[in-house]
Order: structure tokens, then sequence, then C-alpha cells
């Protein structure tokens, strides 16, 4: 599925136990539904992120940046979107939404920077920015 | 425990649960740790999170900014800092950091921004901010 | 979605943050498959756990017997199914199966035992029953 | 630390993003807690999870027996109890219970049955139950 403006895009229900005491979805959660579309995303572009862990290949995350706008709470249908950019010759950026359906009202709003390590060592991903068609 | 500068420290010990296919922790797991080291700091000061919500103040997180330098892995303890600063009338900032154990290499650094609201309104957390010291 | 011989069915996909260091999908996370399989069943018929809640009635797990057959990768999508029973007065029985798609290999067989509490104390959750057709 | 009793146990405190929408510990949680205190255990007798998974080795749960008995809250701490036995050749059985602390009220009881594998095939984990004593 692909929404306008964004490069991909993936529908989520909330399941009740993303949710905390206060009756909408732990903050650490969005962090999960942020990580399941990239990696969806990847695998959309031929990029398994299990699979390049077993090459010795690891993506990693080295920065996060988000921003609550609005809780999500038990029944919630939501959108989460991924758009990628590349910043300098290492990282990858997804710049990333996530919207209440039907109304699209915004809820979260995050930068995530990517980088990648072979055996703990930063490497240059050459064949995940040919996928994504950042080269 | 108190290190020096931080205003509140706690110790955990990674679970293996908390690790994912890289065999490192996954991204989302600093922010539960970060978030159950706040609410213990904040508990120390009279303050129980839990407590609030069937009161109706509900303290949320607007903002985070996380920065992950280095991974942890099972078997690894580490220590969970947490510093405080207000924002403007209305935001409480939290500065805290991740450091693994007993070497102290530093493995998360966050900004988290929190602010307070009444059945979804914001609100001045007068007696938050009080029992904080940041009047 | 109903599959022949269940009652209701749900497709899942495996989203790489469920997976441990073995590679495989954490045991736990069948409980949350399998719990968010419930939930969307009893939506499906006209009752939803957090509003039940608000309501003052709760619906608990009591016991939960869980049978590990085969277990799911990062990229394996699955089928979570529920069969419900009455037991005696007071308890529901549900019966759940994983499936790996599209060979619907048995991952997981699984008997969750229910109850109703409100305020702490078991009740007969008549409502309940009756929109499960238990009566 | 050391129960009359038990073989090992260790003390959890709950951490307020274990609760869901109830205000109490959510189910799958308890499997975490009795996961973390059976690899601790693990690790008291020399044996890592984490290490045995990198030679090739998996201890995998292919059965969970759980009865709840009563709701952890936020702020609770409590006990995790582990016992261990053979079960014919192969098997080895976890009793473990879960207790609020301080007045030692059952929260959870608990049978776990794991296994040993190679490359996905049944094995005698023959150097685990030596160090466990089971021989």
């Amino acid at each position: 599925m692909q929404e306008p403006g964004y490069l991909y895009s993936l529908e989520f229900a909330v399941r009740d136990y993303e949710c905390d005491i206060q009756g909408v979805v732990n903050n650490a959660n969005y962090q999960h539904y942020l990580e399941h579309a990239r990696h969806e995303y990847l695998i959309s572009k031929g990029i398994s992120f299990a699979r390049l862990h077993e090459e010795g290949l690891d993506l990693i995350v080295i920065r996060a940046d988000i921003e609550y706008k609005y809780p999500l709470k038990s029944l919630d249908r939501f959108l989460v979107t991924v758009n990628v950019q590349r910043e300098g010759n290492i990282r990858i950026v997804f710049l990333q939404e996530i919207f209440r359906l039907p109304d699209m009202k915004p809820v979260v709003r995050a930068r995530i920077t990517g980088a990648a390590t072979k055996n703990g060592k930063p490497v240059y991903p050459g064949e995940v920015i040919k996928k994504l068609g950042l080269e």
C-alpha cells in the first residue's frame, strides 16, 4: 500500500497488551510499530534484516527522535509511513509518521537514523543503499 | 543509589527476552529502561505514576530524543541515570544516560520531554513540580 | 475470516522485535498473539475488553496451558484460531491454535481458562456468556 | 538468594510498562519473569542460554502450564522461585512460583517443560543435565 507523499505505509491495529495503565499505547511500543514498518519496507525492497544479520551485516539504529502528538487507544487502527534519505556516506535516515485511521489524526512523527556494522565496525552498506535507490 | 552528577540512578541486568535476532537489546527496550528509572525516581520523590493516573492526572512523554552509542548484550549489567529540569512553565525534561557496568561504557544518551494532562488537556503539574524541587 | 472448525481466526505476520537471540519468536509473545486473537474475537461479538474494564468488569486469565510445537521465525505469517466453551458456571475456556502459513504447520496449541471479576471478586459474566452464545 | 524449599529465587519489582489497561501486570509478562529467573538460575550453574545458542545448542520450552492466582500491580515487589527435575531422558521440568513481597501471597504457579535442540533436532543436553545435578 502506498500513500501519496510516502514511499511505503503499513496498517496496524492496536493490540490491548500494548496499552498501559493510562489506557493508551505505551511509548516504547511506537518504536516497535516504526521498526516493523521499516522492516516490512526493507523486505518490499528485497532486504531482510534477519537474513543480513546471518550474513554478518547488522543494520542498527544510532539515533531516534520521536515526537508524540496524540495517543493511540484500544480498538484504534493506524497507519505507519516510511520515507528514506541518505545522510552523508554512511547514514540512512527514515522519516516516519503514524496517523490514526480513518481520520488521519497525527499520532507520532519520528526521525530514525540508521547505520550498518560488520562485526561491530561501521561499514558502507552498498547493497542496501542500492536496493533503496539512494545511490 | 546516587552517582556523582546524577540525581538518581538505578541498576539493571539485561534479560534475555529483551535481546533480539542480532543478539543485542532491541532499541525499544531502552525506552522501557529509561521509563522504569524515571518512575522509580518519581517514587523516590513521593510521586506514583499509577496513583496520579487514578487521580486523573497523567504524566506523558511528548518527545524522546535517544542516541544509541553502544549495544547491551545478554549478561550485561547497566546503570540508568536521571537528571531533571524544567522547560518553560509546563514541560519537564529528563536527561538520562545508560552506562554498561562495571566499565561505565556509554550505551544510551536520552532527552525525554514530559508534560501533564488532565482528561486529555495540558495542565500545570504543580504538585509534581514542587515534589521534584523544580519551582 | 473463519476457518473450518474454528469460530474465529486472525492472520498475523511475525515482527522482528518479537524474535529473540535464538532467531525465533520468544515464548511469551505467543501469549500476546493468543490474547490479541481472543480480544478481536470478543470485539467481533460486540465485547470490548477495554470498555468492560471501564465499566468495572475485568475478564481475566486464570490458567494458561500452552504446547509449543514448532517455532515461528522472522518473515513467517501465521493464523491464530479461537474456539470457546463454558466450564461450569463461571469459567470460559478458549481453545486456541497457531498455524504457520501457508503450510498450516502446527505451531502452538493452547487452552486458556478465563473468568470474570468485579472489584477483584469473581462474578458470573452474564452479558459476555450471552453474547458468546454459551448460555 | 535461596529460599527454603527452592533451589533458586530472584527478586523483582513490577515495571509500570508491564501493566496493562486493567492496571495489573499483563499475563504474558509473567512468562518473562519466569524465563528471566530460569536463565539467572542457569547462569548461577555456569550455563549461559545465549552462549549455548552461539555453540548451536538451543534450550527451548515445549510446554508451559501457568496458573494465575493473584495479580501483581504497579509498585509491587515479588519473588520468582525455581525448582528443577528431569522427566524421562530428554526433558527438564522447571517448577516455578511467584510470590508477592513481603507477604508471600501466591501470584503464579507454573510448570515449564524444556528440551534441547541442535539445528532444530532434539538432543540429549548432557552438559546441562550434569551442571544442574540431574544425572
